[in-house]
């Protein structure tokens, strides 16, 4: 077995020391290495001076692969290049495939192009230029001492694109890369720690070269697991077994066996019954309505939402009865039942979702705390209605009501 | 004039190194001791290996403080804790004020406490313990050849709490600050370099000790002006001057002088006027609505929002003749200006506010292609409508609408 090469990652850049930007390459390079086989090492964020990055080049000669991002933009504080020159002790010479790639992309957004953006064109001298098609800065590949250090600009959609496209393979190419497979089960309706008891002997079984993730997010929590094995055939046979032994022990709870949103499940769900569905929200104002409507097809399966915040437009918009608030409260189970009927005819949909409850953190009650809410599906079949506590923070019950609502309407299409 | 400390940080965390979590506590450490008067000269991410951790720590021999964080939970792979007894050749003791933490807090909590959290309590000979009010893990400082090394939970909440209640005052204490203010400026409806033209020379003529930053979201700018200087009255006053030059430069493109979304801005407005308002969301589905109940007590100012994201329903709830949308099409003047007369009666509000358009990715037009989004603002005084391109992305063309549509409200309020 050969063995395994350390990476490491320098980020340049004094808007990520401030605490300007929050420095998402290193986790992203961090996931797609893993993903490809290879292991970050550490990943080590400088400022924009010459001191700073030889001394991080300097701590990086134990390294392999060092990956470096940021400061190669045109302006005086991207002082990467001229470091890199003192550091592989070379030039800068003009480089005519980065320039005709600066003059296309300028061309290609209609802008005119500056004396400074020429300047993306001057390169180290033992460099070899790696085109860049999503932006002006140019990608580097150098060597000194066996170790190779590839540059890449700091902007993260410029830099995810290079590092797919170029990058990646010439990285597999030189280096050997472990087997690696991961895969996403998505459960909702259980809390991570009674997740945990309830697979618990499953995953103290589990071989020693697949390793088990919590991820947990509002309402709902993603179990990675993944694994590095040299056999591939081998990993990928383990991770199918254990994968069917998983969700042999809690088919209740999981919503998709891929990584993806629960109103991303309904909306397939719906797609293939042609069905649709309409929404009548209060306390989740609108984010049902919302997070729908991010899916690019949405108006296949919703037909609209009626937030009704104010209460006397749950009567007039949704039809609920005056009386039947006044008599049960506005966050009751006869209003979301109300609610989820109303608007299911209003909006002439196949299912009505409704949401009525205390977001905080003031309006709670000793008999309706603050996170108590009701949500009711009305069908063809009638309405089903439960009630919640999603606890204290505003942000928290709108997230955990709007995911509940979904799995609620899930359960009704399954 | 004192010379400037330096700070490092390093974080611990194999969950950090392969992409499962995004390091924000960099970002946060960075930003809040930038506010204090220091400086974070680098940051680093290591996984969880003795090996790793001591190269880490013998790194940072040239600081003059070291901010740690991570690997001081009670589980096997926590191994902060015996490492750092390696480093500064002392062992582990038990520390009795810990242990009385670590009990409190689950008896606050109601669980039960197993011999594993008694671990907990188990800290270095050589360190001072700082307590941790948030959680179990120890906060600790410990002090080699006149290098500060303090040690937090990588929790980031717990990190933020302890940091701000217990290690800034001691570092405040023993380090020199160089007093720091910053100003935050939001702006809207002028792109990042149109408003960059527009302040160019208020910009290069700004005092060397002040930096200007900008940073650009959907639909706005924030202007981030900030400065470092020992003499703190004339700091505060120049970026008091500075500042009053900048709003007399752009004035009708700020919404508020302090860092808010502007729904914010929209809410105070509306409290102060005791006015309230209503949407009719067609292609922003339901976020004009969901932004502002984020605020609380915002059902003071909101009456609700009627999604009509199917096409009937605008006829049906809001009341657009269905003439009217045959003749100029549901992206069209015509009908926003129907639909924000039609939900500010039904909602009975002082302000309809109004959108439809063609959020994309598919469902554009040569007419009207993907981006179209047409906003209305009905009041007594009639209606006001614009149309926009916000361009091809999905997201981007609701978010961008959706602050347009409050920044058009708050045109009416002002």
């Amino acid at each position: 077995m050969m063995k395994e090469i350390v990476i490491k990652n320098i980020s340049i850049g004094d808007e990520l020391l401030i605490g300007q930007v929050i420095n998402t390459n290193a986790a992203w390079l961090g996931e797609h290495l893993s993903s490809a086989g290879f292991q970050l090492d550490s990943a080590l964020t400088i400022g924009d001076s010459e001191r700073a990055i030889l001394d991080a080049f300097n701590a990086c000669m134990d390294a392999d692969l060092v990956l470096v991002t940021g400061g190669l933009g045109p302006t005086a504080d991207d002082i990467t290049k001229p470091t890199v020159c003192k550091f592989f002790d070379t030039e800068l010479v003009f480089c005519q495939a980065a320039y005709d790639n600066v003059v296309s992309l300028f061309k290609r957004r209609g802008f005119q192009m500056s004396e400074r953006n020429r300047s993306q064109a001057m390169l180290p001298k033992a460099c070899e230029y790696i085109p860049n098609t999503y932006g002006t800065a140019p990608c580097m590949w150098l060597e000194k001492k066996g170790v190779v250090f590839a540059f890449m600009p700091g902007v993260p959609f410029e830099m995810k694109g290079i590092f797919t496209d170029e990058l990646l393979p010439r990285i597999k190419q030189r280096f050997h890369a472990v087997p690696y497979e991961k895969r996403v089960v998505m459960t909702t309706g259980i809390g991570e720690s009674f997740l945990a008891d309830k697979i618990k002997d499953w995953e103290e079984a589990l071989p020693p070269f697949l390793s088990l993730a919590y991820l947990p997010q509002h309402g709902m929590v993603r179990l990675r697991l993944s694994g590095r094995h040299e056999d591939a055939v081998l990993l990928h046979e383990t991770l199918d077994r254990e994968i069917a032994k998983l969700t042999a022990l809690i088919p209740e709870y999981i919503f998709a066996m891929q990584d993806q949103p629960i109103e991303r499940t309904v909306f397939d769900l719906l797609i293939n019954k042609g069905m649709t569905f309409a929404s009548a929200e209060s306390c989740t104002g609108g984010n049902i309505a919302h997070v729908i409507t991010l899916i690019p097809g949405s108006s296949d399966v919703f037909k609209g939402t009626a937030v009704t915040y104010a209460t006397p437009m749950k009567t007039k918009v949704l039809g609920v009865p005056a009386e039947v608030i006044e008599k049960h409260g506005v966050v009751s189970q006869e209003v979301v039942e109300r609610m989820a009927t109303g608007v299911r005819d209003l909006m002439e949909a196949d299912f009505g979702v409704a949401t009525t409850g205390v977001a905080g953190p003031s309006g709670g009650t000793e008999e309706t705390p603050v996170g108590t809410v009701w949500i009711g599906v009305a069908s063809s079949k009638g309405v089903v209605s439960k009630c919640f506590n999603f606890g204290k923070d505003r942000e928290n019950v709108i997230n955990r009501a709007t995911i509940m609502a979904y799995e609620m309407l899930r359960q009704q299409l399954i």
